[in-house]
């Protein structure tokens, strides 16, 4: 509640009292969870519940929560905290500056308590699994390797011959920015989000928020370049919000009543946003929508020029504004550089011609300063390694849900063709949100799928994009 | 915030959620206050604190508090919350059809349980005293008792010849709803709220709430039936809204950065309301505002007309609706019979009658159903009693102030009809708001006007209306 009006409510004078607020809650809930009588509590649990249960895996659940809260000394959680803290300030200040010396120093000290933190986690393990296990748990290093290294591989033709078309953007005017909020919330609700138990508010950038059983949010942003966009983010919010509102009621307040892992979640996202809503099928139904609300600004829109935008294809040095193609590879390379900095194979300081090479090899782009190359993420600064390879899992699923949805709805781009749009989210339900934390991500998508986890499908999805 | 939250955003579908939420937090922090080691902290604060310090105030706020916390068994908290519950419940039900039967047993459960609760804290005392301290500290009926009998004699007269000249209503038209926020926003800088430290919302019924330094709210109607209406509750709840944004900040977190009583709270929100909002001054500057937001539907308004309708008096059955000088008549009628229900010499059965002879006999008119007599608010079946007196002890504070003001300023009219709003702002913040909870109330509105608590002032205010 704190975190959402936060971002679509509170008065920037707000921002101190509200921090300290939210640093009083969390510190709450670790002393809640590290007590000690909590450790006896969970002992007598595991010994007393029946193995294989629901109730078993909330037990196992909240151990794991416990065991890497427990596992990690004060001291070093305040001096990651801090060092967070002074490397992001650094990053804010260096990067208009492309001053990546001014800000390898305090983000050194970041990797350096990551490390600390993954090789006491990791308990003799890899490092980089303990960090990635907090974001995706279950999964490791070794097992998305190969993965990458295929995708690195699979991706670099279809680049090449995508590219070679061209970019198709919408016509630059002044979009209206009054109807995008009644847009995205007719296509929200189109596609299946219940705007009845939750909301959509604009904020300056969009994400999704579950405040309890009946009252899911997402956002949108302030101001929108064009209906495309608007529609692309609603499709991914929307994605994650019928996630959270088709988690198992029975479950709530409990871990079980969660997504497994954030890959798990970025599936919903990016199936909504990707597989349906770059297809001519979902733009037939969508652009009688988009006119409704933006009149005349969207008459001379047409479905296969939308569906071009949609599918336009190009390198780039920025992660945010990649095509779906090139997108996975500025993930993969974030994933190869993150492995080498947390293993500690790679130093700070020679970070950046990493990247700048890498770019090179794999998108054929060579940054010409680092405020578009390594430094244009808040994401490392903060802390946050073994978080972006969940974008790329996300799609993964995402794809090999498609070909499962394909094969059950008789025809994927049917369904959304006729607005069987309930079909396609019944599907979800059944196979994905129902289950919440029963299982592990892996046996998750195997169960729903039928398949191991590959990039097969996403380089086939990549590879056919839909005809305008 | 998750109040604010409730009323200004929530989807109805949030609320049982929402309701374990705010249950949880309450619980919180009442295990806290009444936690046994919290006695000894004040024990041994109580003794090495300078007397009269600032901090001595503090500690006294918070032994208040928890005393009362403490001597409060928790099965009578239980039973008397539980019954709460299902009078509430059962005066949804009975309202509308004018059943106080099937209401009176379920109410006196409340009454019963009050009046347990009230005799517990009183501790010999007056049982009403221990309930009214709840809302306004250091009050007591004894003292209350003269100024309701001095009010009611003297209003009587007022009320006649005031009624006389009958009410002249704004005409009755569509007034546009879409640009009422913005009316809002606009009277409500006018006269000093600072909307960079806040915000307003529209919600069913209008509140004020803070957040946190720097984040004060407040909301105003979802539908509003004229801009008089509009402005008048937005001056009433800015009242309340700048009282707290100039509570001092060095408080913060702490019980001295609290008004120290309804009463003082609603001084703020009356006197701009009434004392500013009424008057032909105000209008002459905030008519053109109505104009630029409202355009023509406002176009035909004129200074006396709506100078007019703001001062309007004539007998009515609800208090809500009431005007200013019958308004005071449903309170002191409350004020007599809910102190008789706690000390025991009305009964719950002959409430219904006892309300309609004295409604006839203070106000001229004599209910015809229960719906629109005692059963008209949902206070009482709240278990709200000591509370409805708050509301003309913050009338009467409004007016001692507006002379103190007046006499301050060179004449508060004279100020206002300048546009020297933050002259007056300044004169509350220099004798009110600043001193948070350091004096009691009657202290703190000595200091400020120099008079003990009399009914005069609001009667001079109340007999000679500002002229059309």
């Amino acid at each position: 509640m704190l975190g959402w009006d936060r971002e679509a409510g509170m008065p920037a004078s707000g921002g101190d009292a509200r921090a300290r607020q939210s640093g009083l809650i969390a510190a709450m809930a670790h002393r809640e969870l590290v007590r000690p009588d909590m450790g006896d509590v969970l002992v007598a649990l595991e010994g007393a519940t029946p193995p294989g249960s629901d109730a078993m895996r909330q037990v196992q659940l909240m151990r794991r929560r416990r065991d890497r809260a427990v596992r990690l000394p004060e001291d070093l959680v305040r001096a990651h905290s801090e060092a967070t803290s002074r490397s992001v300030t650094a990053w804010i200040a260096a990067r208009p500056a492309d001053d990546y010396a001014a800000f390898a120093g305090p983000f050194g000290e970041v990797v350096a308590r990551s490390r600390d933190a993954a090789v006491l986690l990791a308990d003799g393990g890899d490092p980089y699994d303990a960090l990635l296990d907090e974001y995706e748990p279950g999964a490791r290093a070794a097992d998305l390797e190969p993965v990458f290294a295929h995708l690195r591989t699979a991706l670099a033709p279809i680049l090449e011959r995508r590219s070679a078309q061209g970019l198709h953007p919408l016509p630059a005017r002044e979009w209206p920015q009054g109807p995008q909020l009644g847009l995205a919330r007719a296509v929200a609700s189109m596609v299946g989000f219940d705007a009845d138990a939750g909301l959509i508010a604009p904020t300056a950038h969009p994400f999704t928020q579950t405040l309890g059983a009946g009252d899911v949010r997402f956002s949108i942003r302030h101001h929108i370049r064009d209906p495309l966009e608007n529609v692309m983010i609603t499709l991914h919010e929307a994605g994650h919000a019928m996630y959270e509102q088709g988690l198992p009621a029975e479950y709530e307040g409990t871990p079980l009543r969660e997504a497994p892992s954030l890959g798990a979640h970025e599936s919903q996202s990016r199936f909504w946003e990707n597989h349906v809503g770059r297809t001519r099928a979902f733009w037939e139904r969508c652009l009688p929508v988009v006119r409704e609300h933006l009149g005349d600004a969207a008459a001379d829109l047409t479905v296969p020029g939308v569906v071009r935008a949609a599918n336009g294809v190009a390198p780039t040095f920025i992660r945010v504004d990649a095509d779906e193609v090139t997108y996975h590879l500025h993930i993969a390379l974030r994933f190869i550089l993150e492995t080498q900095l947390i293993r500690g194979s790679l130093d700070v300081a020679d970070l950046p011609d990493a990247w700048d090479a890498l770019m090179q090899d794999m998108v054929g782009v060579r940054p010409d300063r680092v405020s578009v190359g390594v430094m244009q993420d808040i994401h490392w600064p903060e802390g946050l390694f073994g978080y972006f390879p969940t974008y790329t899992l996300g799609s993964l699923y995402a794809a090999q849900l498609a070909e499962a949805a394909d094969e059950a709805l008789g025809g994927l781009d049917a369904a959304v063709a006729d607005g069987r749009f309930g079909d396609v989210l019944a599907f979800m339900r059944d196979r994905i949100h129902r289950h919440g934390s029963r299982y592990p991500t892996a046996e998750l998508m195997r169960r729903a799928t039928g398949r191991e986890l590959s990039a097969d499908a996403l380089l086939r999805h990549l590879a056919a994009p839909p005809t305008a």
